[in-house]
């Protein structure tokens, strides 16, 4: 997911123009927005391919708007959990930003992109670029408003293979839905202070247009992860244990649960070996109170400054030497290796036109591949690599 | 097609352990050997995923053998294609390997492992790592012995969807195959000089194991790709003058087609642009004498260092300073974008466990990603960025 919201819609609505050889293919996913996949429950997306509609031009915009919501989602929503959402990831946006620029301390700030749809929906891109303390870093908002095929909806509710008809008998016509999501990676230079990611996101659908009165659906996903290049195990600890805590405020399921799923997620599958060491993740999630929901997220995205911010402090200014670097750099490259091939928001916003740029502020700016580098065992570096490869409980 | 050499098989017959949400799937094409893909004729790959017969353990060797060729294959295959072939790209490979070492200038030497399988095939790698004037040169051969589906046959054939039967209507069953080829990735540290692709490969199948008498087939691939940071005309013309005397030798249709393919296949869709000047590409070429092929094929991996040798000996110590470094990394960047996302060999090989560090000796050893870079109307690495969304004829 590390890209997933840093995606933001291509300029055009033709696809990107191809070689000779590869002109006149159609996208694969032109019904959604471009970027939109990781917004989708995962349910939603093996059954994405059949859509052909176009999608709006998006246009930058000077200033962010008061809201990304459509003016008829506004009156009534006063309240409603998409309004309450886009204002907490904005929130948090400004929060984060305004947090690492401090951190930073050069004066370094970020640079802002927005961009709206005439219909409604839009995004906000921010990215600080070779700080004193951070080689790059992104935080990103989005709003996205779609339609879905119903073969998509369907399966998301799990009728999945009804062939076109609406549980009723009725046939079912595409579903629009609302997206909203928070992305950011954080890549710091000095070598002891971590990477960190976090995405948090709420997907909703309209009811069908065709089918008054069907349910509508909602779901949270999102997470938080670490991904240092050298261990130390205090600060591992003490981001853990913030994680822990937001998570044990709703559910004591939740943090082994959501733990877990992390060390599955950011999985490098070539090497048999994760990106980092973990965090939580979470994506599908509906099977609790909504409110209750709503509250989580807040409270994970909440938990991003207080986990990373005293890392950063600590580790900021620890000498380094070369050696240090050069192994951070192959880390990076990992990093690289991950976010290009498995990662869903990232893979998926490359093949279809998403915005470049906002897409890939998740690289590093610098990384590195060296043949057949083994670490001798004992060493930190080695130490990492294991607990990259055998996934720790750290708290 | 970067990397589809560069792999060499898994050190294992069990599919690499994954995190426990993951462990128990099959991986897709075990059926073929791992980094096999490439060496297959494009028909066939679409088919490929029925297979589920686990591969033989390949096992390092301290010295090259005298050939891969399986015994059987030897007597009765004296002067055969794929007895010529082998030699051809062995002999290739220690040329341009020696080549590169004078080049290099500074005493440095590939590193060399080999790596047989008891029933036959195997493969030598050799890399030259942060040398004086090569920052990471890879050049592998491999020589792969596997059984490909039935279905992937009559793709390759032209006979899909023919269900299961063979053309006279008898079942078909798995077709052994044959392939061998060699692949090189050079990246030179001064940004004056150009990072070079080459691959050669051969592909063969043997008659149907319960098919008796059904037609052998055979097909040719491979290309030679330049990529630069920035142009300099003389060797750009240099370089594409070299890949057109190669194929005007054989036929005068050949250039044209390959020069237009090779801008065709490497393309970053995502950019809309080629990673770099291209050079001559083909695929799946059989419909030529298969003689003619075979001296075709040699003379491109002869054309090798007559192409590339004097860009670098001219190139090698160009002065240079930081901004031309990193425009050079920048393009390192996307040159890592297109192997990663786009090559069929490397991502082929990443996704059924082939053997990383060989597939992945394709990437540069440094790189990196600034948000948003655009360089500014007029200047050379805009000229460079223009000639990559662009392609010329250079000659």
């Amino acid at each position: 997911m590390a890209s997933s919201l840093l995606s933001t819609p291509s300029r055009t609505l033709a696809p990107a123009p191809g070689p000779p050889g590869l002109r006149g293919r159609a996208p694969a996913q032109a019904h959604l927005p471009r970027g939109a996949l990781a917004l989708l429950p995962r349910r939603s997306r093996a059954l994405r391919v059949r859509a052909s509609v176009a999608i709006e031009k998006e246009t930058p915009e000077s200033e962010p708007p008061p809201t990304f919501l459509r003016e008829d989602g506004r009156g009534a929503g006063s309240g409603s959990v998409r309004e309450r959402f886009e204002a907490m990831i904005r929130r948090v946006q400004g929060e984060v930003c305004a947090a690492l620029e401090e951190a930073d301390g050069s004066g370094a700030r970020f640079v802002e992109d927005v961009w709206s749809r005439p219909g409604g929906g839009g995004g906000i891109s921010r990215v600080l670029q070779d700080g004193r303390v951070f080689e790059k870093a992104g935080v990103n908002v989005s709003v996205v408003y779609g339609v879905m095929p119903p073969d998509a909806y369907r399966a998301a509710k799990g009728e999945a293979g009804k062939n076109g008809a609406a549980a009723d008998g009725q046939k079912a016509g595409p579903v629009p839905f609302f997206a909203a999501g928070i992305s950011s990676v954080l890549h710091p230079k000095n070598p002891f202070a971590p990477t960190l990611h976090f995405n948090y996101r709420y997907f909703e659908t309209d009811a069908p247009k065709d089918v008054p009165g069907a349910p509508r659906q909602w779901w949270f996903g999102g997470g938080t992860d670490l991904t240092p290049s050298y261990i130390i195990e205090e600060d591992v600890k003490h981001f853990h244990s913030v994680q822990k805590q937001a998570c044990d405020k709703f559910d004591p399921s939740f943090h082994p649960r959501f733990k877990k799923w992390c060390d599955d997620y950011f999985y490098i599958k070539h090497r048999n070996e994760r990106r980092g060491l973990g965090g939580i993740f979470f994506d599908d999630l509906n099977d609790y109170d909504q409110e209750m929901l709503l509250n989580f997220a807040t409270e994970c995205a909440d938990s991003v400054l207080p986990a990373y911010i005293p890392i950063i402090e600590r580790r900021k200014d620890t000498p380094f030497n070369e050696e240090h670097k050069a192994w951070q750099q192959l880390r990076r490259g990992r990093y690289v290796e991950f976010n290009l091939v498995y990662d869903r928001g990232t893979t998926f916003g490359l093949k279809t036109g998403g915005r470049i740029e906002s897409i890939l502020v998740s690289l590093p700016l610098t990384a590195r591949w060296e043949y057949d580098h083994k670490p001798e065992e004992g060493t930190e570096e080695w130490k990492l690599l294991d607990a990259c490869i055998n996934p720790k409980d750290w708290i």
